[in-house]
Order: structure tokens, then C-alpha cells, then sequence
């Protein structure tokens, strides 16, 4: 497997490059529209084909490069059904496989940021990742106050899926503001100070006290995002 | 082996944090001064005990945590002997090993961006990690046009040393500007435009062309890091 991790800076954004070093065949997830000449070159350097392309969900920060990378590389891409993206080549739902050569990610409906949050496993050589969007972040977990987002729903995501997972699971974000890379599930149980709460009451309540300003490309990025990436 | 790369946003610097699992002892490489206390932060939350903290070389572009850590932790700092700095604790040479628990990083001198770069090699698990300064950057190499740089030594620290590793050494550099985070030196051999040289002479040639400004930090960074980033 080869396996890189990518920094988008205005956004803080984390993409992810996962592909089968024996078929060469890549998954991009959490791709960002103005980095879309840089995948296309490590694509090339490192010898691969971009099968799919495929975002955790509809992302309010940054405009997603679905659209462009099809649109270069002929490659499939995919959102949460949730996400009622017409554009988008297919959908996946809570149990989804998304098989790229020896590559499967199982798709797990982690709803709360969003309504089409999703995070990815991955099994490797007996290590598991869990790609968590902006549900699980290090030491935090994404806003529930826009696109049908819900503090209650991504409380049951956190604690009744992705936390359950073993301890040394590898927690790949989709962004981080304070230059924080990976994190594993023991290290969120115990440090995430979002998760020290006693009930789904005590997290609602600390989510919706939040007072965010929403996000500054918000009424431009979900409506291109909507649309793949292809500007409105 | 406990591994996580740090990335301080405005001087694009990658940072490094290694640390022995078992005895909880850890090394930071080119800890950044402004990210000081998310670094405290990391090592508590994870029981680590900081034993080192050291610089690949002189940096002009940001100043280096190793006083303030040194002063909040008690950890040992170190430089390469080319420093000539005062304020370390010890400096190292070529060869020298840097021991944390059961960590030992080797010391290569490679020098050409400043005559103080080092590069460091860690050995884990059969995998080779070289941590590469500015000396060998993901698709670059570091400018050699101050403080004592050498494009000619460069040359002789990328071909004669770095290069000779094993096509699947990991390359941690200490910078991206693009948000690449490693590449590998079979990736580098390949598809660093500036490895793609027919000799020294052609290779100084490119170097000494460059007409880069100087770092907007230098005239700060320099004297402070030779202060081990206590402000002069």
C-alpha cells in the first residue's frame, strides 16, 4: 500500500492518497479543487491511476476537486447518498465497500457535522485507519450547526461507532488548524476534551454554545460542492 | 517507536517528535519557538518525557523552541559542532549518535544550504527514516547562497550520502511548501528536477542562479537561533 497524507493550507484541509502498489490504481479522499495540479503530479511521479475520488461529505470550507479530477482522469466519483449530489458518479451508504485494486475502504454513516458525514476504514498489515472527516478531529470534533447538522447524532457517531474501535486505531482528520497530523482512538478517548463528557445532554449542550461565525466560503463552497466542485 | 511530524504553518517547517514507547523518553527535530506550547501539550498528553531537542542546522527562517524547551522541560539541547553555539548543551559531529531510550539517530553531516546542516538517520523495524533538513527537500533542494551555504559541498552531501540510501528510505525534510509531508529517495532519485543534474558543475550551476530574496525572517532568526532562540 502506499499511503501519503496532503496538506491544503488556506483551508487546513488533509487529503488522503491511498493506492495498491501492485495494480497502481489511488483513491483520493477529501480532495481540494486548488491543489488539483499537485495530485495530478504525484499521480504521474509515483506511476498511478486515479480510480476514485471521493469526499466525507459536503464540505462548507473549500470546494472539492471531484468535479476537476473527473474531469482530467476519468475517474469515478463519490459521495454519502445523504449528499443528493446529482453529479457525482455514485453514491455510498453506512456498509459501503469501495474497492480500488487490493484497496477496500468500508464506509461508516457518521452523521452530526452534516447529515452526510461518513468516515473510511481501512485495514492494513493488522492496522486500522479511520478517515473521520470533521466528525472526529484531534483533540475536537466538527460544529453541528449547519447542513442539517445534529449534536445528538454525532454524539451516537462518536461513541457508538468510531470510539469503539481499538485503541490504536489511526485517526486521519480531514482538517487540523494546529499543525497535528494523525492521532489514534486511545489518544481522543483520553485527551479530546469534547469527549470527556458524561451523556449525549452534556455534548449537545457544549455543541450548541458554540457560537461559530459560519465558515467564510460557506455560501460559495456547499453550493459548488453540490455541484462537484464545478463553480456556480 | 512513538513518531509524529508537527507542521508550523507560517514558516511551513516540519517538526518532528520521536519517542521510545516503552521508556516514555522522547526527541523533538527543529521544534519551532511559536509552537512551543502545543508541543508541551503533545508530550504531556501522551506521558512523554523530553530528554532532547535539536536542530538540523542554523534556521533563517524561523527561531527555534530549543531555550524554551530546554528552560520549560530541562531537556538537553544539541547543534551540529559547525554551529559553534554556546547556548547547546553539546553539539554533534558526523557520525555521532543521539540516544533517547531506544531510539539512536545518527548524524550525518550534509552540509551545502549552511555548513552546519545535518541530516539524521533512524532505524526502525527495518525501515530507514532520514530526517533531511533543508539539504534534500520533496521535489528541491535547500538554497545554498548564505550563511557559509556551498552548492559544490550540496552536491557532494545529496549524491555522496543521501542518495546512497535504499530507494525506500523514508525523506522527512524540513520544510514543504506545497503540503507534501515525505517522500522516499527512490521518489527523489527520480523525480527531483534538481537530481536530475549530469555533474557538480551543472548542478552549481542551477544553485547559484536561483536570484531567491533573502528569508523575510533572516536578519531575526539568525542571531536568535544562535541564541537557541532566545531573542537578541
Amino acid at each position: 500500500m502506499l499511503f501519503r497524507q496532503l496538506f491544503e493550507k488556506n483551508s487546513s484541509t488533509y487529503t488522503y492518497l491511498i493506492a495498491d502498489k501492485l495494480s497502481k490504481q489511488a483513491v483520493l479522499i477529501d480532495p481540494v479543487i486548488d491543489e488539483t495540479d499537485g495530485y495530478i503530479r504525484l499521480l504521474n511521479e509515483l506511476g498511478l491511476t486515479l480510480k476514485v475520488a471521493m469526499d466525507t461529505h459536503t464540505h462548507a470550507d473549500h470546494i472539492t476537486a471531484l468535479g476537476k479530477l473527473r474531469e482530467l482522469t476519468g475517474c469515478e466519483t463519490y459521495m454519502g447518498q445523504q449528499a443528493n449530489s446529482s453529479c457525482a458518479n455514485d453514491s455510498f451508504n453506512d456498509g459501503s465497500k469501495i474497492v480500488v485494486g487490493k484497496i477496500t475502504l468500508t464506509a461508516l454513516h457518521t452523521p452530526g457535522h452534516t447529515d452526510d458525514s461518513y468516515s473510511f476504514l481501512l485495514e492494513h498489515d493488522g492496522q486500522k485507519y479511520l478517515f473521520t472527516g470533521d466528525t472526529l478531529l484531534i483533540r475536537g470534533t466538527g460544529r453541528t450547526d449547519f447542513q442539517n447538522g445534529s449534536a445528538t447524532d454525532q454524539y451516537r457517531s462518536l461513541f457508538d461507532k468510531l470510539l469503539k474501535f481499538p485503541e490504536d486505531t489511526w485517526v486521519y482528520p480531514a482538517h487540523d488548524y494546529k499543525g497535528w497530523m494523525v492521532s489514534t482512538i486511545g489518544e481522543e478517548r483520553e485527551n479530546n476534551p469534547r469527549l470527556q463528557v458524561k451523556d449525549v445532554i452534556e455534548y449537545k449542550n457544549i455543541m450548541d454554545n458554540l457560537n461559530l461565525p459560519n465558515p467564510k466560503m460557506m455560501d460559495v463552497a456547499v453550493p459548488a460542492n453540490r455541484a462537484c466542485g464545478n463553480l456556480v
